[in-house]
């Protein structure tokens, strides 16, 4: 089975469902509330594991309860949680996600600045039976350590930039196969609005493969040519947005570390996307593999 | 001493410190996170419990880990917690309270609708040592038994009336001997922007003693002869908004229950809660019985 080490941040996240979302001030009493594992790279893997790929979680987590619940949320997930390490005296990650009838969600998230600040990433590097790699922005240190082991075992690595890095990323930029933004983060770490002229602007920093995700506008991606293309979003009625993004890297490094080019595999990752935005519960609502095959299948 | 029964609402706060209220969608990083005890009545038991007072929460929380920390912060700080009453398969009361650096907040409570829904609410009743009453709009059938039993004994009892009710409220304002508003609540309930207005339209409905909070616009009332009277705050710097409306009216039931002058006990709960506005950390920041003495002192 293809297995792929996603190397970053596992969060709890407090789900609350609203009418809106807050601006400003006040007190709002939330529709819905649930608790559900969440974090960029935690929910690429529990993504992986849905989409019939084996997933490795490494990261770290707090020595509290949270911390507990989230490695065994993964666990209950298939997800191989061998790589985590608790770091003590340290909470746990944790994210209140607020999200309207629309879908549309906002994150607040707190990270404790000495959960990734110091100590040995050397989890990150192993690549034993490891076909594929994806990292986030959250523990860069880990990032490096496993974009250079991919590097040198010969297998892809996805890079999410989903937000900006205070050196502009420059280092992983250097060491990924694949780099997929966000729209926010490649605008500030390009200093370009226009998603394709964005990416021809990181496309003189690295010789990775590059795209950057939409949302519902699709993905912008470069092909050999230096040609900007397209993969639209696969239309659905978008009921929750949290963890789509996750989803999307997830179903993109599987697929990439399954042979599958490019296109191929952007095209399954949206589909993926698409099918997760369709849903409640955050990643509780990843489709299997099934159902992403049947999506792609009634729009060929 | 003086003890205080207050019947309403308890939850777990997952207080977020952040920049600036989140305005919309987005991911947003706080720079500080704690988990605290909040709801209306169990800050308003914590805050008595720390200005000298004997305090009793009488409320319900869910058969969860959430509901077993809740019941066991409040014990910690004194509150006699033996009238808590634990609903099977229901989940606690939790809020996400985002804080940012000028003290404003901005709370996004889940109350599941089974809590408070049916099931007994004789423990409300309970008037055995007790000297004076709080209740909150989230439990009105305990804030109901709590009000008539209070009537019956011939004890203060204080309806914080903070948000509008289906009712308008009107059994609770029946029952009460003593109303503080929200400026919100009070102008929806009135169909009246202006406060001292809201409460000579709310005075035609109940004989009982009316108040209304306006934050830093200070605290208006009806005195005896129906003339509008004004309480100012005091003036502190603003650190942390979250509670410091419970723990007026926690201190304002205490100062009654004491058989201090409504004028003398709205002062006493002025300076508490200004000195809870200092603070941060939600009630945590509830000033000691010596420091509201010392400020109310210092202003004479």
């Amino acid at each position: 089975m293809t297995t792929i080490s996603c190397v970053g941040i596992a969060v709890l996240d407090y789900l609350f469902s609203m009418a809106e979302l807050p601006d400003g001030g006040g007190k709002h009493y939330a529709t819905g509330y649930r608790e559900v594992g969440g974090g960029v790279a935690a929910n690429a893997a529990a993504a992986i594991a849905r989409l019939g790929g084996k997933a490795r979680y490494v990261g770290r987590i707090g020595d509290d309860p949270v911390g507990a619940r989230i490695v065994a949320d993964l666990a209950a997930l298939g997800v191989d949680v061998s790589g985590v390490e608790e770091v003590d005296g340290v909470s746990s990650p944790v994210s209140a996600v607020l999200v309207d009838r629309a879908g549309e969600r906002t994150i607040i998230n707190y990270t404790s600045d000495a959960l990734f600040a110091a100590g040995d990433a050397s989890a990150a590097a192993d690549m034993t039976d490891v076909d594929g790699v994806l990292v986030d922005v959250r523990w860069p240190a880990g990032a490096a350590r496993a974009l250079a082991a991919a590097a040198e075992a010969g297998i892809p690595s996805v890079f999410d930039f989903d937000r900006p890095m205070t050196d502009g990323g420059k280092s992983l930029l250097a060491l990924a196969s694949h780099v997929v933004f966000s729209e926010t983060a490649l605008a500030e770490t390009a200093s370009v609005g226009d998603p394709g002229e964005g990416l021809l602007v990181i496309r003189e920093r690295t010789g990775a493969f590059l795209a950057v995700t939409t949302g519902a506008g699709g993905v912008w991606w470069l092909d050999d040519g230096m040609e900007v293309r397209h993969q639209p979003a696969f239309p659905v009625d978008v009921v929750d947005t949290v963890g789509a993004g996750d989803v999307f890297h997830g179903a993109f490094a599987l697929a990439l570390a399954e042979r599958q080019p490019e296109p191929a595999a952007l095209r399954f990752a949206a589909a993926a996307a698409a099918l997760k935005c369709a849903r409640p519960g955050g990643r509780a609502g990843t489709p299997a593999r099934e159902e992403v095959e049947e999506l792609l299948k009634g729009d060929r």
